[in-house]
C-alpha cells in the first residue's frame, strides 16, 4: 500500500502537443502484459536525460548516451519492462541496437534518432525479436491522451501506477507538463530501475534543458532514497515540444523562473511517488536538513538520516528514538561539526516539537509529544546545523518487514 | 544465536601478566546484573586507542583522549553498561571525570591515569553515584585471571560473550594476548556501542603500540559492518605491559611482525564475533576484493557490497542473486571502473565457483551452483577487480527479519 497516493484520473493527466504514445503486449516476460511502449515526438522537441552512475549500467543507457551525444534529432522513446538488458555484454548492446533500428523502421526515422530504456531481471537476455515483433502494434495505438496507460505499462514491481501533470499559464500561453515514473527500490535488481519521463509543450532549447534536466533530477530523483542502493538502469529524460508557443533560449528569459519552477515541482511529485510506493513503506519522511555551510553537507546530513537502517526501524516501529538520528547527524561526515548548535525537531502537518539541541535531548522535549508525531504517516525531521544558510531536502520511507519479506522472496 | 561462535572456556583466556580485571554489580540502569568492570595495571605498561569518529561522541570517549593525549601513564580502565554517557552534555562530562577520580582514589592514582568507557542508553544521565559505590567491589574482585567473567560484564544486548586469546613463541619468550569485545550492532543508539579491549604481555613502545592499535583496528574492527551505523562510544584500546620479557621499540625489531600478526589475528577474531553475534545474523559473510588499485578502492567495493541491503537479504534468502552484487560493485565509486575485467565468484569452504565475469554472468555458471553456496552459513563473496594487486577484506551478516524485529521492537 503506497503512502498517501494514488495514480491520478486519466482525464487529470494532460496530452502534451508533440507527444503521442503507444502501448502493447509484447510478451518479454509474460504474456498478457502491456509491457511495451513507444512515444513519438514531432519534429522540433528538444530532449535532454541523465542516466545511472552505476558502471554497470545496461545496455540501452549506453545508446542513449551515444544518441543523445552525437547531436540527432531524437523522434521516438522505447521502453521495454521485463527484462533489463543489464549485466547482457556485447549481445546486450546489439539488442538494443536492434531495437532502435526496428522502431525507426516502424516510424521512418533513423535508429540514431531513438532512445531505448528497458527495465525488469538483470543478466538474462533481452528477447529482442518478441519486442520487435510488438513494436507495430504500439505504434498503431500511439496518441496524446494516452499517459494513464503508459504510466501502467511501465511498472514492474511498482505496487502503483505513478503521474503527474499541471498546467500554467506563462507569458500568457497555457503550458503544459506531464510525466510518468516507476520504480519502488532505488533498485530492484532484477526487476531493476527507476525511469522517469517528462514532457512539456514549452520549447526549451537544447542548452538549457540539458542543464534543467539535471537541476530538476537534483531535486527530485536525486533526493529519495529507500535502500541506499543505484540500479544499473536509472534514467530519466525530459522532452520539451514547443508547440505551446512558450519558447525559452536562456535561463534569464520572462517566464523562465516559473516554468522551471513547475517543471521541478512535477518532477518531484514522480520522485516522492517512488518513495510513497517504496518496498514495505508504512510511511513517508521529509528530512530537512538547514543551516549547512553548503547544499552538499546539508544533504550528506540527510542521507545520512534516510539511510539509517537504524532510523528507518524506528520510523516504522513510531519509536522517537533520538539517539538513532543524533548519532546518524554526527557520522555523517562534517569533520568540524560543533554538536552543541545543532537543533532537531520533529513534526507532522503543523504540529513541531523541539527534540534535541545542545548536543542532547532538549530540556522541553517530552517522550508523548515525539511518540504522538511519530505515529504520522508523513513525519518531517528537520535540522538545523548552526552552520550557514545552506539547506537541502531528503526523502525517503520507513523499513519494515515487508521490506525484508519483499527483497528476500523476490526470486523465490 | 550467533553463526559459528561459542565464547571460550575460562581457561582458555590466558591471563595478562600485568593486568588485573574485577566486576561488581552497581545497578547502573538494572539490579543484579554484573555491569561495573574494573582494569587494573601495573606500572610500566604502554596503552593506545581507536575511538569513534561520531561527532556526537560520548563523554568518556572524550575523556579517553584527553588522558591519553596527556602523556599519562594509563593505570586504570573502568568499563559500565546500561548508560552510554552521549548526548549529556556538560553533566556528561562532569559524570565521567568523578568517575576517573573515584576509581584514583579506590587504586591510588591520579584521575589522569584512569580512562572511562561506558556503553548503554543514550541520551540518560550516568548514575555516577551508584557507579561510584559499586568501584570497592570491582576493585576487591581484581585479579588476572578474570577475563570470561569481563567478557560477560561488558554485554548490553548481544547474545554472547565475545573474547580471544592466544600464546605465541616470539624471540625465544612466551608472549600472551588476551582481549574481549561487545557489541551486535555498528551501533545500537540506546544500549550504544562496540568496544574492544586487548591487551600483551609483550612490551611495545608507546609510538609503536599508537601505530599499531590503528593498523589492527584497520584489518579488524574497522572492517566489519552490521548495519552500516557508527556509534557515539566506540572505543578499541590495546595494553602492552612488557611483563613476558619480550620487548619491541621500532617496527623492524626482530620478531615484531609475528607479534602484530598474532595481535591482528584476535582483534580480527573479537571483531569478527561482533558480526557473528549481529543483530538477526544467519549467516556470516567474507566480502574480498581484490585487483584494486589500492586498499582504499577495494574497501569501497567491499563496503558496498557489504551495506548493500539488498544483497544482505539476499543472502538471508540463499539466493545467488548476481545482479545485486554486480550492481553493487557498480556503485561503489570506482569512476573508471571497466566492468569487462571485473570476476566475482561465490564460496563457501573450499567449493567456489565463478559467477560473474565480462561484464555478466559467466557463461559456466549454473544457478544450481549458486543456490548450494547460498546455503552455507559462512559464505565468502570474491572479487577481482582487475585493476591492480591491493586487496581488502570486509567481514558482514545476512538481513533478516530479525534484524527488523530486534530494531523496531527495541524500545517498546
Amino acid at each position: 500500500m503506497p503512502v498517501n497516493y494514488v495514480t491520478p484520473a486519466p482525464e487529470a493527466l494532460f496530452p502534451v502537443a508533440g507527444v503521442r504514445l503507444g502501448v502493447a503486449e509484447a510478451g518479454i516476460r509474460k504474456a498478457n502484459r502491456r509491457d511495451l511502449t513507444l512515444m513519438a515526438l514531432d519534429a522540433g522537441c528538444t530532449v535532454a536525460g541523465v542516466f545511472t552512475e552505476n558502471r554497470f549500467c545496461a545496455a540501452p543507457v549506453q545508446v542513449c548516451r551515444r544518441h543523445l551525444a552525437g547531436g540527432n534529432e531524437i523522434r521516438a522513446l522505447v521502453i521495454n519492462t521485463g527484462v533489463a538488458n543489464a549485466g547482457t555484454g556485447e549481445p546486450g548492446m546489439q539488442a538494443a541496437q536492434k531495437t532502435c533500428a526496428a522502431v525507426g523502421k516502424v516510424l521512418g526515422i533513423a535508429d540514431t534518432q531513438v532512445l531505448p530504456f528497458s527495465t525488469g531481471v538483470i543478466l538474462e537476455p533481452l528477447p529482442v525479436d518478441r519486442l520487435v515483433a510488438g513494436l507495430p502494434a504500439a505504434a498503431a495505438d500511439l496518441k496524446a491522451d494516452n499517459w494513464h496507460a503508459t504510466a501502467h505499462a511501465i511498472m514492474t514491481t511498482d505496487t502503483i501506477a505513478k503521474a503527474a501533470s499541471r498546467r500554467v499559464q506563462i507569458n500568457g500561453k497555457v503550458v503544459t507538463i506531464t510525466g510518468i515514473s516507476k520504480g519502488a527500490g532505488m533498485i530492484k535488481p532484477n526487476m531493476a530501475t527507476m525511469l522517469g519521463y517528462l514532457a512539456t509543450d514549452a520549447g526549451i532549447a537544447q542548452p538549457l534543458l540539458a542543464a534543467l534536466v539535471r537541476e530538476a533530477a537534483d531535486e527530485s530523483f536525486n533526493c529519495i532514497t529507500v535502500d541506499g542502493d543505484t540500479s544499473t538502469n536509472d534514467s530519466f529524460v525530459m522532452i520539451a515540444t514547443g508547440q505551446s508557443g512558450a519558447l525559452f533560449a536562456d535561463a534569464a528569459d520572462a517566464g523562465y523562473a516559473e516554468l522551471r519552477q513547475a517543471i521541478v515541482d512535477v518532477a518531484r511529485e514522480l520522485a516522492q511517488a517512488i518513495v510513497r510506493d517504496g518496498e514495505g513503506a508504512t510511511k513517508f519522511i521529509t528530512v530537512a536538513v538547514g543551516g549547512g555551510k553548503d547544499r552538499d553537507e546539508s544533504r550528506k546530513v540527510g542521507y545520512a538520516i534516510g539511510h539509517s537502517p537504524l532510523v528507518k526501524t524506528a520510523f516504522f516501529a513510531s519509536d522517537p528514538n533520538l539517539g538513532r538520528i543524533l548519532a546518524a547527524i554526527g557520522y555523517a561526515g562534517i569533520v568540524d561539526l560543533d554538536v552543541d548548535l545543532v537543533r532537531v525537531w520533529l513534526g507532522s502537518e503543523g504540529d513541531e516539537v523541539l527534540v534535541a539541541e545542545k548536543g542532547g535531548r532538549a530540556a522541553s522535549y517530552r517522550e508523548e509529544d515525539g511518540s504522538r508525531i511519530m505515529k504520522s504517516a508523513e513525519i518531517t525531521v528537520r535540522v538545523d546545523l548552526g552552520r550557514g544558510a545552506a539547506a537541502a531536502n531528503i526523502y525517503t520511507c520507513d523499513f519494515s518487514y515487508d521490506y525484508v519479506k519483499i527483497n528476500a522472496d523476490y526470486r523465490s
